[in-house]
């Protein structure tokens, strides 16, 4: 009799902090898979900024919260290690709701086989849920056209760094902007952005004006923070904004202002916000509209991953802090 | 030989503020149509908030500026008092951009004449620009459904008033943001709004909740404002917010921000401004579009005349310190 590890939200997080506190790490034994069910072996979890929002209990979200004493809500890959699946063999490679937790049992609800010549780094990097966001914000609203501008906050994130990839592959100029020097370096050195913009350091205004001389076209929108104004008094004429993410704003008690609707009208501005629970019924067609960049080999991502299960509990704050440098995941 | 008066564009409002100091007033002979012309004696003549804009060298501007030394730009309508044009006959009565001036001479280019039964004071408020801009506004972008709520700021306007009387006809729940109890009194007493917040003196959010207990689901923008992120944050999940004006920031010096776009993620939000020089090419179906509310009944209307072209100098002043009770016009 082998017992694995789980981790279940104990507390909800009410002043914006996140740790141990928060969770219980329980031992249980691993169960064996019923007629129709396989027994997963997660190997490699992903770490979300969705999360604060999934441990709160705030009436105003668009998703479920967790409940308290439940396992924690998460996505990950993992390995068939027991089948009483028709549909399933003992080392198939899947991905899906995993939660936070070494093994799981499905009933293959939710559960989805790596494509050939995917690795789980790339699943969870890639096919995950940042790139299905990337591909429903930017080509389903953004709608970017060749020659046009576009820029990308939170450039260096999981989302922001495939947008920017995608837009560069569909011939715009593309702008990144991110919280440091290092992000700066790979963005324009490594991904091939034009252009980034560090929040933090350069002259918003200046760096802006430099970098996108035609002005902007597409704002792809994952962290709010004092930029968005600028790049919403920078717009052209029938300019769209993705809402994605405002993690700027996630854990603060007052959210900043925004920006002054004036340009929305002198420049016909459309701005769209979304959430990846309305669309992930569309999932196979948004699989499909991504994989041709990846297949052509359009899109490099970078993970940033931790040990052992139970560091998820404090290492989700890297998110918050910013200090992640790629996709944040837990490998079990 | 007989004169008339026209009003030129002397001096831009750089300082936002409006009066004689900015116009020279000309003594003109009229003049006689040439082949294929018309002459035209203005009868109304339609003040709008765009005025400030038309008037001001705004290089973000969707629209060119009036030129220093032009004649004013305004929509009117008149009468034909000499054709030599094949469509126009004297007597006919006709609307479109005549500017600032007792007579204008056209080649019929841009001229409508009214509908049957349509006199001149219905021809200005309800189907020029005020309802042309409520009906793309509120049916194209804001895609009104049965049994929603609509909020509608700047509620006794030319444009706001349409909107709520349309959204009633079309059977939302309608809320009017007013700027005093007079304006309360009367978009729901005779316009049978549903409620009506008055903004200097309620209790914006109290007021809000108690008037859309079913939340916002419409928010057409027409003034800006502190309430503008009340509505904002108190919107149902897929809400659409039509940006159609900013009248409280037009004048001032820095524009006030507005609102954090948090919701826009969590309720899925939709923002589009919107500016009708983009639909004018469209107004004959706009015209359709409208037609039957108004052949129905359904749009009730207030005008604010005052009397004399050199009144318009002033005048204007009307509009930007929300005095004029109803569409201000100018009869000549």
């Amino acid at each position: 009799m082998t017992t694995y590890t789980a981790i279940h939200l104990k507390n909800r997080p009410d002043d914006g902090k996140i740790g141990e506190h928060l969770f219980e790490v329980k031992e249980k034994t691993v169960p064996e898979p019923e007629n129709n069910q396989v027994l997963v072996r997660q190997t490699y979890m992903s770490l979300d900024p969705a999360m604060l929002g999934w441990m709160t209990a705030d009436e105003e979200s668009y998703i479920a919260p967790v409940e308290l004493g439940e396992v924690m809500r998460s996505s990950g890959v993992g390995t068939i290690v027991s089948s009483r699946h028709p549909d399933y063999s003992e080392g198939d490679k899947v991905m899906g709701m995993m939660g936070w937790q070494e093994y799981v049992i499905s009933d293959g609800k939710g559960l989805n086989k790596l494509q050939e010549g995917v690795d789980e780094e790339t699943a969870l990097c890639v096919f995950g849920l940042p790139g299905l966001t990337a591909t429903q914000g930017l080509l389903n609203i953004g709608q970017p056209q060749e020659g046009e501008t576009l820029i990308v906050t939170g450039a260096a994130g999981s989302v922001g760094s495939i947008v920017g990839q995608m837009a560069k592959a569909d011939g715009l100029r593309v702008i990144g902007v991110v919280g440091s020097d290092e992000k700066a370096d790979w963005i324009t050195n490594e991904l091939g952005f034009d252009g980034a913009i560090n929040y933090k350091t350069d002259d918003l205004q200046a760096k802006l004006e430099a970098l996108a001389p035609d002005r902007i076209d597409v704002f792809f929108e994952n962290t709010g923070g004092p930029i968005q104004s600028h790049i919403v008094n920078y717009m052209n004429a029938h300019a769209r904004v993705v809402v994605c993410g405002m993690i700027s704003d996630y854990q603060a008690e007052t959210p900043a202002p925004g920006p002054n609707w004036l340009p929305l009208i002198k420049k016909r501005i459309r701005i769209q916000g979304f959430a990846m629970p309305d669309h992930l019924d569309n999932s196979a067609q948004l699989i499909a509209q991504l994989t041709p960049y990846v297949q052509q080999g359009k899109i490099k991502y970078r993970s940033h991953i931790i040990e052992g299960l139970t560091s998820a509990m404090e290492g989700l704050n890297l998110l918050f802090e910013g200090k992640n440098k790629g996709k944040l995941m837990v490998k079990l």
